[in-house]
């Protein structure tokens, strides 16, 4: 699917943060928004990223850009640096804008996209008139990704940078024929998603229906590789392609991450099937 | 009310999941959306319903869809069985669309509207070209839910079909001046929703002000009929007609599910009041 | 920032209630709202309001309007007497209509925007037909603010009144170089945000760097002033301006809620530091 809307027209603006939908926090940025750009849509991706874990921010912000037309905002506040010296920034890529704390949280997503430009948030016209120390969310972020959906030029924002944060990388490590990942995302169902993508299973030679064995934590666990969840009885582990490209670990209907006391940032061990074994 | 908007000009798409909040599922959902039909306002009804449970969905799905306007599209999604043989389907009432697993989720809500005729949905133009085996709520329901609000003809999504899965029927039992029901949902109030319809307390010579006698599970309880939750008192338990035309047990301002460790699928024994007694 | 929408075009409506999104009820009260005024543009500042209490809703309410254009209708619910003979009211003010229960939960917000004046809610043109005992905030409140929202003029909702319930206010005390006042929130995050304006720091000789002593509840805390949160080290109390203009108590990265076991209405007394001190 290709959806060229273009900023400006029809804005789209996209949320992510660690706020959580008990205080009133999410609203009043919608307030700035829509206040600024009344024609924008607003759609949440999520508020419950786990507080100050911009990791985690950071790898759901990457999963789900691809599935917004090109055109959108991207505003993602995850920032236990607020009111500090981290910079705000833009992030230019070649079909998004991303706005939020210079730590990390944007770049992955942005770099999916292809090359990306990184500008400092400097020009006073984007944020509100006063700021506060402890809510940027509202009073520098809100205000500038409604003007940037609303036309304002990426390029008057402030000056380009190229010492900005960059993310802490989790990449999985291959030793022979296993793997090592990490968990990093438990869903609402108890689901854990790992950082080994999922093409990664054919070239250890695991396929569906083969059993194998892997280690959550310290706990040696067997399972069965699956195509979806239904396909688990009761009690079984499964592993199984997950919806954002990454391998998953999954009980069924009920949640593995308790089963296996397992949680984000837990290690995890995959051991591919020699042929012929 | 009459507010006929009809498929197609300033559609409306509600929805309802298992998903809950936390994860970016919904967001991506509605990114989808936004993607396929950009005029589409969309309404979350709710995606806390509890998770795998269809026949509590069903009862929230067909207690909502009244207040909607004419021409809405209902999106549910409570699906254990994605990825497996379950079909996609939409089903078509006199006033509104739904798109949603064969699995009973939709029917009690369409039927509710009138007669109804149930598709199943295999045109692949109503799909993502990729379609993961976990997440057909982003992948099959969202964009058929924005091509047909955006008006992709409802009798082009596929066969009409027949032996579509009929939803677990919930009836409550009569026997002499008593009703045995059962507690179908528990509101976040703690308030305990039952099926038993509203208008069945006065055939059974209960009105406001009556004293009653009940059963919830094993429990035997007193209680008072009342109009409204403010007529309580102190530690008293109350009936009373629930906004949604069914009898509902409450307490004041405070959790009478957890006054009573009552839970969704208990039972339930209204006594009757024999005249003159 | 000055927006001037007005009512009627391109209405936007917010919503607060401690109905929490767990429910049908915030979901039904959109359909309505979107039924009657389809062009309205829906916000919600909170749902998760602590259930029944009016005055963490009210001050919650009065923090957030301000970030809302001019000519926002403000629905909000927080309701323990639905049903009674407490009045649906609409309160006007300079910049905006309010629509809720009489029982003091607008007028904090109203009032912060100048001279208010009350309506009792009586013209039936604006409620559904059928109107429950227990779910004013779609029968009544919500299609009001609809109607309200889409140009239905204030003045004919019904006759103007004077006693209407007034708000219990939340004064601090002060006694020479010290201050009395109580937690009136905390937040998602774990802080503790009381009643004393930010203001009275300064007027108390409390500077950004000063040691502090205070009591949260009867627990003696040293902290010291700070501008914002990651100015604090692990272990660490601060006090901190917040960013709705009253004084807040943080700690690093952690619930200070939970640390110090304090929870809204907790008492909290700062003392002043003396001049050469």
């Amino acid at each position: 699917m290709k959806h060229s809307r273009g900023f400006g027209s029809e804005p789209l603006i996209s949320l992510l943060t660690d706020f959580g939908l008990k205080d009133p926090f999410v609203g009043e940025m919608k307030a700035i928004i829509l206040s600024i750009c009344p024609s924008a849509r607003i759609v949440d991706i999520t508020h419950e990223v786990e507080k100050f874990n911009i990791r985690s921010g950071s790898f759901l912000l990457a999963g789900a850009v691809r599935y917004f037309p090109s055109g959108t905002v991207h505003l993602a506040v995850v920032d236990p640096g607020v009111g500090s010296k981290r910079r705000p920034i833009v992030v230019q890529s070649p079909r998004s804008l991303f706005v939020g704390p210079d730590n990390g949280l944007l770049i992955p997503a942005a770099q999916a996209e292809g090359e990306t430009r990184v500008f400092e948030l400097k020009n006073r016209k984007l944020t509100l008139e006063e700021v506060s120390t402890t809510f940027h969310g509202r009073d520098i972020f809100a205000p500038a990704a409604a003007h940037l959906a609303c036309g304002f030029p990426v390029n008057e924002v402030g000056p380009e940078i190229t010492d900005y944060v960059k993310p802490c990388l989790l990449e999985p490590k291959y030793a022979g024929d296993s793997a090592k990942c990490e968990i990093v995302y438990v869903d609402s169902f108890g689901n854990l998603i790992t950082n080994l993508p999922s093409t990664r299973l054919a070239e250890m030679n695991l396929h569906v229906g083969t059993r194998l064995r892997l280690t959550v934590g310290n706990r040696k666990v067997n399972a069965r590789l699956v195509r979806t969840y239904s396909d688990l009885k009761k009690g079984e582990v499964g592993v199984l392609e997950g919806s954002h490209g990454f391998v998953e670990i999954a009980a069924y209907e009920r949640s593995v991450a308790r089963f296996l006391r397992a949680r984000s940032s837990s290690t995890v061990r995959f051991y591919g099937v020699k042929a012929g074994r």
